[in-house]
């Protein structure tokens, strides 16, 4: 019988807690853990402040069997999470030679003289294992108190990723027996209800280890299938099992059923046909290009992009006609075809994507209201262009206009497939 | 004497405990709580479980005031909120003709068909308060249990936050009587240890309503003040007062006492000297612009960028001499220099920024390991560029290579200001 590890996450920092940074490390960690077969049941935040992080820890070890814990390791007065932990374990901070070492050494690298605070880093708890801290000074701790392992990480993202990587994953690995496995279908072009009535059926026929999500986000509908037993193998071919028979019943609706995002399936159908883009981006300003760019190996296939966020780079650099701005306006099917066919050209790339819209709050008219957006797709041969309209929100608007940019090239490539 | 609320943030969702999705809700609710003077004490994360949520629930109102809530209110299966919320009031679902109304006319303008699942959408507990959803389909509602508030609004981030700014943040707003006021300095080019070494004297001296908090994030501190009491004018006057005393004691390394983050403070001063700015980048693939448009009121100074991810849109658009490259290489003080002056001149914008680097985790080589950038600067009469060697991490690299850059653009508008 499988035993998937219950775990939790405690996110320390008044910065959460008044909304300055938004917690990114729950979701990284979570993703990591589910990876080996540990489950996140409870992700809790609390400020600095010494109850409230003794009651979460309490709390989180009597439903969990392991707790992972980033923030509040810094050097400054503020951070007081060691001191915490310390006293949760009934321990005692004592000097860590080695630590020590380590920080003497990164300071030394830097420039940067060693202070009493700086010191105070190397301390650790007197019976916690201390976990290498390869990208900063604060050491990560590991302990285990009445059968609960507790573990400790910095706050800072990329120190936090690479300790958890190199160091707590393979630490934890062996303490779950259990799998977990997750595929995302993308689907477009029909509403959350229409497509649950569609598939109603099936999803009553699956699996009861197979649990189905519905996450509808800026246009389309990411269609989550979680499996969770003894084998990983068994899992990817039960879940494929459920997505093939998905399949007829999605028809063109069904984007991918291999891909997170859209501009993870633009880069593999790019990747396999061979084919290059650029994009030409007013009211997204830049946002298509950081999607792409964000898929390692972009390079491969993504060779830039022109933000013409003033009219005038869109005359001058994009070679959009001045007459045609004046005549249609910038939001017009005419200036969004030239944008795309010169970015093409100007980047030499084979498909060439522009967005020219009115993202809001200001700027729309009546003919023109907030959240009409021209997206046009050039290639050797052709522009084709569409209008969507969106809505009132600026910030939806850039991601739906981003997301339908996205899905008008991955129509294209498909196609290009079938020729 | 004042009455601070004390409130707690559960969100709900599995896509947060598998780590499918950041959870940025909670930031947003937190921020806008406490920019009416309520204070948030803890944020959980639970999955789309019956049980869980309702152990939430009990947990944050024994601990709370008032409880806010957000996720789970979608048409499908996996939504249970609903009903987890009518069993944890003693209440039952009915449904509520006026949201019935609602619905009916979005589906109408949007041409879906009604069905069964979108009119279950209209179905409240019958004593709860409906709060209408301008944006979506989904109601929020408002009751009360055991003299604590709780509040439940949709998990879309744009539904949520037109509805928290609408409706809740108003009805809220008389609830509590105390005043909570941040503050955050940039603190630019000195370690987070030396740093609170150097005001260690202030910082005792900080009265005991007014908490100090080091921020350390891509090679910049943001120091934070936050204070909490009766009247927000009064802290406000006692805030300014203690950034004044902290002048003095950090010289040229404080950036700004008066902007959340480098993007904000150069958007300023860009505005202030009417001046604007354009970027040419390379490994920071857009970041740069994404940074400065994420600003409202950007388009007065942003004019565009030119994402030069391959050499030969550097050489063909970005006039990059193909034999520099040859020569000196796509990482070099020559190409950041032509990128920065050209990029200006394309733009015809008073700034220039070029961003060239090797942010890993390929293309190091031992003569520019990863980490190395060349940041460039071009105004109307000159070019400077500097070489910046960060680290191993591509991430982190991407984040400190686009703070150096705009930290380059805020000395240089500030010296402006001094001529």
């Amino acid at each position: 019988m499988e035993k998937i590890l219950k775990a939790e996450i405690i996110t320390i920092g008044d910065e959460l807690l008044i909304g300055q940074v938004v917690d990114t490390n729950s979701a990284y960690i979570a993703k990591e853990l589910n990876s080996i077969g540990i489950a996140v049941c409870r992700i809790t935040s609390v400020p600095d402040v010494r109850q409230p992080i003794l009651d979460a820890l309490k709390d989180a070890s009597q439903r969990a069997e392991a707790v992972l814990i980033t923030g509040g390791l810094g050097p400054t007065k503020d951070d007081i999470t060691k001191s915490a932990l310390a006293e949760y374990a009934g321990d005692r901070l004592v000097m860590h030679e080695e630590t020590l070492r380590h920080i003497e050494a990164m300071m030394a690298a830097r420039h940067i003289a060693m202070n009493p605070l700086t010191r105070q880093q190397a301390e650790t708890p007197e019976h916690a294992v201390v976990i290498p801290n390869r990208c900063g000074t604060a050491p990560g701790l590991w302990f285990e108190k009445d059968g609960v392992v507790h573990v400790s990480m910095p706050g800072v993202p990329f120190e936090m990723k690479a300790m958890m990587r190199e160091e707590i994953l393979p630490r934890l690995q062996p303490l779950s027996s259990g799998a977990i496995f997750h595929r995302t279908a993308l689907v477009y072009g029909i509403a959350e209800s229409a497509l649950a009535m569609q598939i109603e059926r099936w999803e009553a026929q699956l699996p009861s280890h197979i649990k189905l999500a519905y996450l509808p986000s800026s246009g389309m509908i990411r269609l989550r299938l979680s499996a969770s037993g003894s084998n990983r193998d068994t899992l990817e071919k039960q879940v494929e099992k459920a997505i093939a028979d998905l399949r007829p019943l999605l028809h063109h609706h069904l984007l991918t059923a291999d891909a997170a995002s859209p501009e993870e399936l633009a880069g593999q159908l790019l990747t396999e046909r061979k084919k290059t883009v650029a994009t030409a981006e007013s009211c997204t300003g830049g946002n298509i290009a950081r999607l792409l760019t964000s898929i390692a190996g972009s390079s491969g296939y993504f060779k830039g992009a022109v933000v013409s966020y003033a009219n005038s780079v869109k005359t001058q650099l994009l070679k959009v006609r001045p007459e045609d701005i004046a005549r249609y306006g910038a939001v017009s099917r005419e200036v969004a075809e030239q944008m795309a066919r010169h970015v093409r050209m100007l980047m030499s790339t084979d498909y060439g994507i522009a967005v020219s819209g009115i993202a809001g709050p200001a700027g729309g008219t009546d003919e023109k209201p907030v959240g009409t957006v021209w997206i046009a797709l050039a290639d050797t041969s052709q522009v084709t262009a569409r209008c969507y309209h969106f809505g009132n929100n600026r910030e939806n608007n850039i991601l739906r206009a981003s997301n339908a940019a996205l899905n008008m090239l991955i129509e294209e490539l498909k196609k290009e497939k079938q020729e």
